[in-house]
């Protein structure tokens, strides 16, 4: 990959331009009225593609927001590499925490901040941006599409459908995908393993009415305390999920490959002090990484009800909403364990009040097997970059697309990220280091070198 | 009382149109904006007043919102009601809810609908007519006074004080108050008992930041689900309040009274229909009545935290919140009680989030004897209008100021109520039945008249 160091730093200023561009598209996918904005992003990327110097690109219309799929194809005998990201970004609020307009990217601190800065838009242009050099300097040794959707962050509603009825469009050898995080600046890690997702949105209704908590309060079922008494009861005093068969398929890690995991360095007490907690707290028996790792989890992501503005109403509400998802390990089924959920919740739930559970999305765990030649290659292109092998490690996130990937297409992905848990993804202030954005640029043509080079 | 029904008669749609006009002002003492509001309540309040008969009527400043004091001064020696209310409204949330602007009142099917219809301007302004009515007629029996206070429904804040400061302009005989409910349509009730109120807002802070459910979930205590496991453990099993001392001071009322109080005419299967709830649910060993009237009771009022828009967002909130409730039975201590609730609430917070409890307002329960003068004057005047003994009641409602003025007045009050179980206060579509509004205006000249002939 000759003159790659020369030409990032001869077009950095050009790079961050075109980022930012990118990154001022309000592509909110979970909020209806930003649909406009999905098809900016689409005809943006069709465009960051061509100009790259792919063979065509095209938005494709699904149901839901659109996708775009570009490639440029050299020889068919060459092995195919799959790009995959997502152009649609998490909503900004609580928008008074950001310390500038989520949608106004600026540079602070040798930071690119924004929404999507780093989740996904940051780290899907390094790629655009390693194809253009591969591209132009003629260095390019394999085929190379792209498959860019829109609905990542809502759980990626229409893509299997796509995947089904383009297979032999997206036919490739392998998915190259960066929407995952290092485990720390200079320490960099392949994610070999995703957590699954279940979420579900949850109503309480007690009397048909908002009603007095005077005249009614202790007669009446409040369903905000209902709601909090049911959601209590989900999990015991140990951490665990106490939903009957919530367990039965995890794979318990052997005691073996745990040792390994350990390996990977963590500091403790660093991590309580970046988010200012005392203690930390999940499922007994388990270490944090483990915790986050290769256990599954129940977080409430969001409950309201009742007066919920300035000063003090006595109220007794008719109705509490809660918003509540659980991460998942391989060999869960997502929708085995949404309807769980659901049979159990709504047994718990007491006479005096009626019970809604919806099913909003979910998506199963991934495991990359590190024999993967695949998987070398990737951990051969970090080395290259950062001097250090990188260690694989199991994520708590999900992308739920990449075990469909696997069923649909029968491709494996390989998750080359280059964020940093400092990133603030899905929060206010996201960023991504100007440093993580362009060592991304350079090693992903090694990728590719080394990708090829071991299918020879 | 000579006329009094032709007065009425002929007086009905100009009533009903000065009523409107209080009606349109959105007087939200919660809501800070609303504050200009609360002083065109007030200047409203001093011409209905004034128009009415009064020899003067002024606005009186406070810390808060304003207050109203008018009076009409006829003989030194004879007896004086002070008639108290309050011009401020609650807030018109969830306005979706509604059927028609809530401050622009209507009349549909027998019914004013709008916020404060009932509560407290439909049933204070029957004192202004009822006023009206006995100067114009010179049938005027005794002294009359108006205490207008703007803090009502956000606890009465500055009240207290402007009856320490104004202990003379204040002095009366009895205090009159229509703020309460009947037991039923043709039914009429006197409420005896009030219960007191403590509130509270509680905030619980988890991680500095908002942060991604599968990076951290499993591995950080979400302080969403530590709230709701806080707020479960504040109820038992058997609907007990679980605070420690909170008990300590409620006087169990005896078997025989208990007994009377039961004669009171209950439909529980209507009750249960109007609110459609399958199962009501309180503390065990008392019925419905009492579970509001003579027993304590702990409510949400309100509740949030996390992500609550549209569609799924996968988040770990940093901070959950809480507006809390208890509503006090005499005896009890507000001051007492919020400070058990706070000790005992930040003593069970897990080491792993901050929890802040803020106390918002509170007030003390009450108890009206039923062998008072003016109690049986009341009884009488219900009597006369309604063709039935009114039944004695103990409202779950409070109407904190009551036993403050007692304490610092040393003024019994006499809850004079002709507001429904229907008319839906705080909530949407309050509303008040034309006839419960001018049986009010013709009830209150009997209060005044066998209330001065028992003095004499």
């Amino acid at each position: 990959m000759e003159g790659l160091k020369t030409y990032i730093s001869e077009n950095k200023q050009r790079f961050l331009n075109e980022l930012f561009e990118l990154l001022r598209i309000q592509s909110i996918s979970s909020i209806e009225s930003h649909k406009p904005d999905m098809y900016r992003a689409a005809e943006k990327w069709t465009k960051i593609l061509l100009d790259a110097g792919a063979d065509k690109a095209e938005v494709f219309e699904t149901e839901g927001n659109p996708i775009v799929f570009g490639e440029k194809i050299i020889d068919e005998k060459l092995p195919t590499v799959m790009v995959y990201a997502h152009m649609d970004v998490m909503p900004v609020d609580p928008i008074d925490l950001w310390n500038s307009d989520p949608f106004e990217p600026l540079v602070k601190d040798g930071k690119i901040f924004g929404r999507g800065a780093d989740d996904d838009k940051g780290q899907s242009f390094m790629h655009a941006k390693a194809f253009e050099f591969m591209v132009r300097t003629n260095q390019l040794p394999c085929n190379v599409k792209f498959l860019i959707e829109g609905e990542e962050e809502v759980g990626s509603v229409h893509l299997p459908k796509f995947c089904e009825e383009h297979k032999d469009m997206l036919q490739s050898d392998v998915i190259l995908v960066s929407d995952t995080s290092m485990i720390a600046p200079g320490i960099p890690s392949i994610t070999t393993g995703l957590r699954g997702l279940a979420y579900w949105e949850v109503e309480v209704t007690g009397p048909n009415r908002d009603l007095h908590s005077g005249i009614f309060g202790g007669a009446v079922a409040n369903p905000i305390n209902v709601l909090c008494n049911m959601i209590s009861q989900m999990t015991d005093e140990k951490g665990k999920i106490t939903i009957p068969g919530f367990y039965d398929d995890v794979i318990e890690v052997t005691e073996e490959e745990r040792k390994k995991m350990a390996q990977a360095p963590f500091d403790e007490e660093g991590y309580k002090t970046a988010l200012n907690v005392k203690e930390l707290k999940g499922e007994d028996g388990y270490t944090t990484n483990e915790r986050t790792g290769i256990r599954p989890s129940f977080d409430v992501c969001g409950i309201w009800g009742g007066y919920t503005g300035e000063g003090a109403k006595t109220v007794l509400p008719s109705k509490a909403y809660a918003k509540i998802s659980s991460r998942l390990v391989p060999n869960q089924d997502h929708e085995k364990i949404a309807d769980l959920f659901k049979l159990h919740f709504e047994s718990i739930a007491p006479a005096s009040v009626n019970v809604n559970v919806k099913s909003l999305h979910g998506g199963q765990g991934y495991v990359c097997p590190i024999d993967l030649p695949a998987y070398q290659a990737a951990e051969k292109a970090y080395e290259k970059v950062f001097n250090r092998k990188p260690v694989p490690v199991r994520s708590g996130g999900s992308i739920p697309i990449i075990s469909t990937f696997e069923e649909i297409l029968g491709v494996k992905s390989i998750l080359m990220g280059f964020g940093l848990e400092s990133d603030a993804i899905h929060s206010p202030n996201e960023n991504f280091p100007l440093e993580q954005f362009y060592t991304g640029i350079e090693a992903i043509p090694y990728f590719y070198k080394y990708y090829v080079e071991s299918n020879i």
